[in-house]
């Protein structure tokens, strides 16, 4: 007998919102504010040029040949530095195992911790590109609360002495996606307290981290970490470029072997001659100095996206100022669906992501994700505009004028 | 309650003999006939600095930006172009998935059919990689013995009535890893005569099929397909470079579309500028030439190593004279363990992979895989005449001399 079905998990894969908006949006004139591409302008075009053709004409052979799934040992070496010196960790080249873009790892720490009805603890909301790696080994979502300076703690407590059966708590400590918050440092401290006391992994995704407009760069709980508990996942994305693909996961042993047999089963390796150029970048370019020009220009850009939701957003409106990153949450007066506002702004030539689908478990349908790194500073003011526009019709047709004073920003933790 | 505990399938993930093998001779002055690797020196290092230059200095801004999931547009064409010139299969563009490597194909065809306990029909033997990319799943794996021209069709039949969550049935039709057979084209219209009727679906690997040595090329299973139950996995490893980490999956919907979103959870998309790379070389560069000069060297190593083994093979050992791709494989004399045989081996500066590795529920240790792609003519006689003393000590030690007549190659089908 043959069943033709698919596998059961399939029932809960769905189509990426972002992805299908970005779709929709690519060959029309609207302002995306939806999608969170870098900025393509600060990409390493003409350094990439040079140093390829410096490591394909020198070492051609092993650039282009399968190579370590751990990954190309220099870069494994130069990652740990780079954490160490930023983030006060003490990581081992050895601990570092260089994946297929940092979405990779979230999708390797899946199948290593998760049997069908295991408990993910996240922040509430939390990234979209986890629940959808994550969500092929049909966990649990166990949503907690959290305010500006991260997951209230009490909660968490609470949830995890109830959990039955909770495997890891995940959290992206800096400018998070989609809520643009920072952890305090007392919250850190507190978290990695309370999972040491409880043995529990943590998961921490910092893919914005270096890219701080303001303020200083606070530890990561992977250095409040005697237990080894701490699982980082980091990648040049941001700070780089995302189109070479080359992120990577910091663990101690045993997590660390286990993941990179996952990883040879996944995709044997990491692009071998895509290692050797982010290598040779941090070695010889303009690795550092390029990481401060993208820092100026998105803080350039967040400030013209905070200025003009000030000036747009009505009354009952907030919206985060991030310290860094590329994004800022908006709660829009209660009752208003992001959803219907979206169509509306479609027609009107903007486009943002609806805030529902970064709640693993739904809801919340007041609020959204906007992306400022993008594009000018000219063009998020429009895109802003368009979107105020839409707002305020849509709350005249319904003759609501939401309660609330004026259109503060949450401050800034 | 916390359960620090791994997920169930950990039990049953393994480190790749191979990788391990590959780790332990990096080092060493032993001849590895372990590994698959190609010849780096048919790379194209010098064709692929000139075009990476050209592609970020006109294309940068979108080389080394995220791209879509499905993959680069004009790749997908030409890799659909060159299946349906090559293969006889009427492949569109857009059933064209570009993957992290067909390794990567493998993970999300597992992940799209396999809940737990459901089984995989495979030929026996099969490639390690699949065993390892699927065995996160834990599927049952139901192996279908074979012959010189294929899976026994009868014996297929007779698993596929009895079994009851047979998901799909996986086959490399050209030049198998690791047996180097190839199926007959009656064989290969049996069996999409019997999947056909059973309505299952038929995962075709053909990571070798365009370095031919000699014969024609036989159509593809998908060429014999009208209810596009096969799902065809390519790359580019063995035919321009692996380094890049490009593959594809060719399939119809609805497969197609629950692959692509499998594929946003595990990585976003393949890297982009790696895609550009590959579309460029087959658009302006050497790409078909360089086909047929690594076809030319590659059959005079496999006739260096047949020469070899005839010579070396004691009697009651077989090998198979492969008609195309990167293996050979040995069947030692009932009794002799290869594993033992490998102790001796690496001692006397000799590797090669024992096959029970290759059989998912294990069993037939006396047989063994042989790469000849990757080092001269040379070092491939010296690396068969250390096998060979070393089988004839092992073989004097016990005082042993098995039966057979000869050392006759198996034919070639």
């Amino acid at each position: 007998m043959v069943t033709a079905a698919f596998a059961r998990r399939m029932e809960v894969v769905r189509a990426s919102e972002i992805r299908e908006l970005l779709r929709l949006t690519a060959n029309r004139d609207i302002i995306s504010l939806a999608g969170g591409l870098p900025a393509p302008e600060l990409f390493p075009a003409a350094e990439l040029a040079t140093l390829t053709s410096r490591i394909l004409t020198e070492r051609g052979a092993s650039a282009l040949q399968y190579s370590p799934t751990e990954g190309y040992g220099p870069l494994r070496a130069q990652i740990a530095a780079r954490m160490n010196a930023r983030w006060g960790t003490a990581h081992t080249a050895d601990e570092i195992l260089v994946v297929t873009g940092s979405q990779q790892g979230l999708d390797l720490v899946g199948k290593l911790f998760l049997d069908e009805g295991d408990e993910v603890l996240c922040e509430s909301p939390t990234y979209v590109g986890a629940i959808s790696a994550w969500n092929v080994m049909r966990p649990r979502w166990v949503e907690v609360p959290t305010d500006d300076e991260g997951m209230i703690i009490s909660e968490l407590e609470r949830l995890l002495t109830a959990s039955k059966r909770a495997k890891f708590i995940y959290v992206i400590p800096n400018f998070q996606n989609p809520s643009g918050r920072t952890w305090s440092l007392e919250r850190r401290h507190q978290l990695m307290e309370l999972a040491t006391r409880h043995g529990i992994s943590v998961v921490e995704d910092n893919p914005y981290g270096e890219v701080r407009f303001e303020g200083t760069h606070l530890p990561s709980l992977r250095s409040m970490d005697p237990e080894g508990l701490v699982i980082g996942l980091g990648t040049f994305s941001k700070i780089f470029c995302p189109g070479l693909r080359i992120g990577w996961i910091a663990a101690s042993q045993p997590v660390f072997g286990k993941l990179v047999l996952l990883k040879q089963g996944a995709d044997l390796h990491t692009p071998t001659l895509n290692q050797m150029q982010v290598s040779a970048s941090i070695e010889t370019g303009d690795f550092e100095t390029r990481i401060e020009r993208i820092t100026a220009v998105y803080r350039e850009r967040r400030e013209a996206m905070s200025r003009a939701l000030e000036r747009e957003l009505p009354p009952g409106g907030r919206f985060t100022r991030p310290q860094g990153g590329l994004f800022l949450w908006v709660e829009l007066p209660e009752g208003v669906d992001s959803r219907e506002l979206l169509g509306r702004c479609m027609e009107a030539g903007v486009a943002f992501v609806p805030g529902e689908g970064f709640y693993p478990n739904g809801g919340h349908p007041n609020t959204l994700r906007l992306n400022y790194s993008n594009m000018s500073v000219q063009r998020l003011d429009e895109g802003v505009r368009r979107l105020g526009t839409a707002l305020r019709q849509l709350l005249a047709e319904r003759g609501t004028q939401p309660a609330g004073s004026g259109t503060p920003a949450i401050p800034p933790q």
